[in-house]
């Protein structure tokens, strides 16, 4: 077996050893004579791998017994349409922060809705675009919103919330899918977290949405089954068939969580990880540049340029020589972004690093 | 390894051949250094899976040029309202077919969305109910129908339709997660047919939408993004993260399928195992006794009772210490259920069938 440093966005590198338990058990779950793929959901084997990985979520992000967890299909875009739809009934209207693609794609689907809402702050029109966070003073906040969305972490640009916003009374709705249990959030201030699985979690095929009761309660009854919040709540997301292996998967990922120390330890290796990969790129002499303010930079989509796009191209086929993969940036951005999620280890780091000083030293 | 008999409605049983190769590949998928639930839905690995599954699903129904195949979360519940989302506006209505709970559910969701429908047929008061499809001269027909929806096989009742319906130049819209794959199908009849994976294809967690040209030409395109037929047939899928490992292993399903000689040859061996299980009840001399009208019988799930619901129990739990699971009725109707979908062999059935002689022998 050769694996490779895998630096992709997502799907992204899972941690080897949840892969390796998966492999083991494959054909045949815990002497049941079959695989986990083939078992009911309805079934002890699976409703325990269910529970359990709800609760696993719960206790990582450190939710109180007013939150439920979710498990959807669809994907986080399903989430940009269903939170408005269930939330912005009325007169109901919802502060949207701008900061990358994916929150422009959730104010679309708003809008697509014809539901009322507001753009608090955006940081499109500056500096070539999406190459900060708005700091609190600039945030334009509604006092009566139902909600106020932001994107945590941009998985294109480069940038992440260093800070958790203060929106007084109005809960925030947050999509996390890139920088979900990479680290302790602040619980109080949040009403609704939605992730993807497939980049810091577990595979794709799963959508996590934890949500607060006085949230819940607040949600339309009269939409389609599947695309009512209270529908996968009542049902503890059995209504009908779950996602059965990308929660099964996503539930041995987060017992490898938990096992390393859950939210505050992953925290800390994250740093680790943004030291020694920032501090390449500000020691390099220019050779790779940053086009992130310091105060927004993501720990965990790295972004950077190289002198011209030619040395860009060759520091990507050079890499994969070298087992390192899933480097290139987004092709609406171009560049070089190395995405540092949970299961990317400070050795992958640490080996990046040295490819990164060996390359410059050969192409300065 | 001990394998079961796994006789599931689903998550059901998957062709053991699909499984080891998923096993054998499962942490460096050809040589990439990576698990293929790794990899970027955008990278060639996972491309040439993708376009290869939709190419197998297309060539096994014979579905033409004017087709386009879609992987969709959500299961067929979401199937139940996006169909009517997309396609009843202005004044268009449909024809719904009732032939148990998951037609049922189609119903629900229609009348949520308050669209105009009718419907065609029900046989949900009659003998207990749902233990029949109606014949083509009871279906109450709209000429001017959008769609007559049907569901091809109703896995709780154990009833499959064994004609498909003139409905002269409506199309048929058909849920066939339970017997999808099982059998040729009459292409020119069909405008949409949907299934979730988990019970004839693979395993839980994507949903396959086949829809002719014509039908995706008057979706609609001002409802959410993820709901549109018209977002994944051109973004082939790909608008965003699909979920990945259940679409790969459908398709190592579906090379299974073509191997073995695709679904002339799945009809042969279905209709074999049929006659040897209902063949079974018709000479256990009443005691086992199956509710279904002969010309209803369904081949993915046989139903049947025992004089009582104390043998019923002693059936199950000396089946599960012969090796033999999966097989209790669903809650709403009781009774045993067994389900012997494409990957369920022939010896499998036989297998059972000896047990039930014997449980006869023993017991009667």
């Amino acid at each position: 077996m050769n694996r490779v440093h895998n630096f992709g966005a997502g799907p992204a590198a899972l941690p080897l050893e949840a892969l390796q338990e998966a492999q083991a058990e494959f054909l045949d779950y815990k002497g049941s004579g079959m695989s986990i793929l083939e078992a009911s959901h309805r079934g002890k084997e699976y409703d325990a791998v269910h529970h359990e990985a709800m609760a696993n979520v719960k206790e990582l992000l450190g939710l109180g017994d007013d939150w439920k967890v979710l498990f959807v299909g669809g994907g986080a875009s399903l989430q940009f349409a269903m939170l408005p739809m269930n939330l912005l009934h009325g007169d109901r209207s919802a502060d949207y922060v701008v900061t990358g693609h994916w929150s422009e794609g959730a104010v679309k689907e708003a809008k697509i809705q014809g539901v009322k809402y507001s753009i608090a702050a955006t940081t499109k029109e500056e500096n070539g675009g999406f190459t900060r966070i708005p700091k609190q003073a600039e945030l334009k906040l509604d006092p009566n919103a139902a909600y106020v969305h932001i994107t945590t972490n941009n998985t294109i640009y480069g940038t992440e919330w260093q800070y958790t916003p203060d929106t007084g009374k109005v809960p925030i709705a947050a999509d996390m899918s890139s920088d979900f249990l990479s680290r302790p959030i602040e619980v109080a201030k949040y009403g609704m977290i939605y992730a993807g699985a497939q980049k810091n979690l577990g595979p794709a095929g799963v959508t996590v949405v934890a949500l607060r009761d006085a949230l819940l309660e607040q949600c339309r009854t009269d939409i389609p089954t599947m695309l009512r919040y209270r529908t996968h709540a009542e049902k503890e997301s059995l209504y009908n068939t779950p996602p059965v292996f990308a929660i099964y998967l996503s539930n041995l990922c987060l017992r490898w969580l938990k096992k390393n120390g859950g939210l505050p330890a992953m925290e800390k290796v994250n740093k680790a990880k943004g030291e020694v990969l920032y501090g390449a790129i500000d020691s390099s002499g220019g050779f790779y540049r940053g086009p992130v303010a310091k105060d927004s930079r993501s720990l965990m989509n790295v972004v950077f340029r190289l002198p011209s796009e030619e040395l860009e191209a060759k520091f990507i086929a050079e890499g994969k020589k070298a087992g390192i993969v899933g480097v290139k940036g987004h092709r609406s951005v171009g560049g070089i972004r190395l995405s540092t999620y949970n299961a990317v280890s400070l050795d992958a780091v640490k080996a990046v690093v040295s490819f990164m000083d060996e390359f410059k030293r050969t192409n300065g």
